[in-house]
C-alpha cells in the first residue's frame, strides 16, 4: 500500500511536510523533493536530495504535496494539472484553488468526507481558518454557529521562514545597538529597512496580513470569511476577522467570540470541545503559542459566556500554524487517501 | 493660579506623569514626590528627591495624583482620605475607587463635566479601558453603541517597570543562551523562571492578565466592561472584552468589533472619528504600538464595515497605556481642576 511521494518546495512548510511524513511513518516508496533549483537539505538529521523543478520527472507519483507559502502564487498553478495528468493526486497549501467549486477545501476533523469528491486536487485551508474550523466545527454541528467574530495573533513563520528569521535578526540588531544595556534609554528602532514586513516586527504589532481590499479587509481576514463557509459547508454563518502579526516565530493564537443559533449552556459547549478531533480542550489551564510549537493538536482555553448576550461565548485558541496549520493537515488529507 | 502638587509613586506611570507635569508646564507652585523609601530620581535629565511616604508631610497639597500601579492594591486606600481631609483633591490612577458611586471616573474627551461632581477624588480609569473609550466615545454619543467586543494586545509596561524590564532580560537571555545563532536550532525558552508573568513572555502571547473570576473572565476583562459602562453613562451596552499580554514594551493596541443604534454608514462614523477630541484618525494608513510610544493621542486605523450585520464596525486602536492610559490623563484631570 505504499504511495510514491512528491514534495513540492522545502521552505518552512515544505520542510514541515517532510518531517511529518517520516514522523507519522506515512507509506512512502519512492519520494520526489523538487524545489526552483536542486540541492541537498537536511531535516532532523536526514538528507533530502532536492531536484528543480521539472515536468519530465512528475511521472509514478501517486500524492503531490505543494507546500506553497501563503501570500506568494504557488507552484501549483504552473504544476499541478501537470501532476494530475500523470495520474496524481495534488494537495495544495496555496491559495490559488480553495475556492474552487470542483475543489474540495479539507480540514479532516470537519469535513473529511469532502474528500472523495476531489477530482485530482484538494486544497489546504488557510493557517488561521484551519484551527478556527477545528475549535468552532464541533460547535456548530452541535448547535449551529450564528456568528464568530475572530483576532488574531500569527506567528511571523506564517510569512515564510525567512520571515521568522528576520524577527530574530531584528532582535540581534537591537540587542546589539544596546551594548550598554541602560534599560531606561533603550534605542527600540532598528537601524536597518525591516526584511520581512512593512514595519519593525520586533516589539510591534502589525495589524495588516496581505493586501487591504476595496471594503477594508485584508486578503487574510477574506480567507477567514470564505474557507470558514466553505468548510462548514455554511455560508450564512456571519463571520468577520481582523488578523494581527505579532512578534512571535510559531504558532497562531486566536480570540474568538461566537454566538450559537441553538441554545446552549457552557457545560453544552465544553463538552462538544472535550468530544472534538484533534483539539485538547483546557478547563483551567492556558494555552501559548511558545509551548504550542511543534504540537500536532489545536488547544483551547478560556472558554466562557458572554454574560449580557444568549448563546454568545469567547474561547482562546492557539495552534502550530507550520503543523496543523499547513504541513500537517496535508499530511492528515494524504492519509486519507491511502 | 500655582498648584502644590504632590506625586504618590515613583514607577512606571509615576515617573511619565513627573515628565508629563514638565512637558505640559502644569503650573507647580511646590512639588512633592513620595514612594516607600526615600531616593534621588532622575527623569529627562532633572532631578527628584523621594521621600518616603509619611501623613506628616501631606500639608499644602492642593492636588495629590497616586501613580498606582494596575494590579497591586494601590497607596490611595491608606493614604487618600488623608490627603482630603488636608484639602487636596485626589486623582488616584489604581483600581480601588474607580467604581464608587460618588466618585467620577474620568476621561476628559468623553465625560470632562463629570470631575465637577467630585467630592474630593476623581479615578483614573484602567489603561484598556481608556483607549477604548476616546475611540468609541464619540460613535456612542453620535449613533448610540449596542455592544462592542474587545481583543486587546497589551504591553509589557501595563503591568509595571519591573514586568518591562524582564521582557528585555528574557531577550538578552535567549539571545546569549543562543550564541552560535543557528536559526534552525534555536532555544526558544529561557532557562529562569520569568520574573514578571506566569510564562515566558518573549516571542510569547499570554491571554490571562489579573485574577480569573467564577465567571471566566479576569480582573482586567471585567474592568473593560465596567468602567466603559460608567464613562459612556450607558450600562445596557453589550461589552465584552478578552485582554492578552503581548511581547510589547509600551502602548496597548486593540481591536474593537462594534455595533451601533442607529443606522451608521462608514463616513458617519469616520466623520465622528476625524471631529473627536485627543484622536487621531488615519483612514489609509496603520498604527503600530512601537511607533505610538511617547504620543499623547490615541490612534484609529482601519475602520471598516461588516459588509454582513448592518452597522457593526471594526477598528484598530493604539494608545501610548503609560501616558494617555495612565498618567497624561491623570494630569489633563489635573489641568481641568485648574
Amino acid at each position: 500500500m505504499k504511495k510514491n511521494v512528491a514534495v513540492i518546495g522545502v521552505g518552512a512548510v515544505g520542510v514541515e511536510i517532510l518531517r511529518i511524513l517520516k514522523q507519522r511513518k506515512f507509506p512512502i516508496g519512492n519520494l520526489k523533493v523538487f524545489a526552483r533549483s536542486s540541492r541537498i537539505i537536511e531535516v532532523d538529521g536526514d538528507q533530502y536530495q532536492v531536484q528543480a523543478i521539472s515536468e519530465e520527472n512528475f511521472d509514478g507519483v501517486d500524492i503531490a504535496l505543494f507546500a506553497g507559502t501563503e501570500g506568494e502564487k504557488g507552484a501549483s498553478v504552473l504544476y499541478a494539472h501537470k501532476f494530475i495528468e500523470k495520474g496524481a493526486v495534488v494537495i495544495d497549501n496555496g491559495n490559488d484553488f480553495r475556492l474552487k467549486e470542483d475543489v474540495p477545501l479539507v480540514v479532516p476533523e470537519v469535513n473529511r468526507s469532502q474528500i472523495a469528491k476531489h477530482k485530482g486536487l484538494i486544497s489546504n485551508p488557510n493557517c488561521t481558518t484551519i484551527q478556527a474550523v477545528v475549535a468552532l466545527g464541533p460547535i456548530h454541528q452541535n448547535f449551529g454557529l450564528n456568528s464568530f467574530i475572530l483576532t488574531s495573533f500569527q506567528a511571523t513563520s506564517g510569512a515564510g521562514k525567512q520571515a521568522a528569521k528576520s524577527l530574530w535578526e531584528e532582535f540581534l540588531s537591537l540587542v546589539n545597538q544596546n551594548k550598554n544595556n541602560d534599560f531606561d534609554n533603550l534605542d527600540l528602532f532598528i537601524k536597518e529597512k525591516p526584511v520581512a514586513f512593512s514595519n519593525q516586527i520586533a516589539f510591534n504589532a502589525i495589524a495588516q496580513i496581505g493586501g487591504i481590499g476595496e471594503d477594508g479587509f485584508t486578503s487574510e481576514e477574506v480567507k477567514v470569511v470564505n474557507e470558514s463557509h466553505k468548510i462548514l459547508g455554511d455560508d450564512s454563518i456571519r463571520v468577520s476577522a481582523t488578523c494581527v502579526r505579532v512578534p512571535v516565530f510559531t504558532s497562531h493564537s486566536e480570540s474568538i467570540y461566537f454566538i450559537t443559533k441553538k441554545s446552549a449552556t457552557l457545560e453544552d459547549v465544553e463538552k462538544a470541545l472535550k468530544e472534538a478531533e484533534g483539539l485538547v480542550y483546557l478547563k483551567d489551564g492556558l494555552c501559548f503559542p511558545l509551548e504550542s510549537q511543534g504540537k500536532d493538536d489545536v488547544y483551547v482555553a478560556r472558554l466562557r459566556k458572554d454574560p449580557f448576550v444568549e448563546n454568545a461565548f469567547w474561547l482562546w485558541c492557539v495552534a502550530d500554524n507550520l503543523r496543523k496549520g499547513a504541513a500537517l493537515n496535508a499530511v492528515q488529507i494524504a492519509e486519507e487517501l491511502l
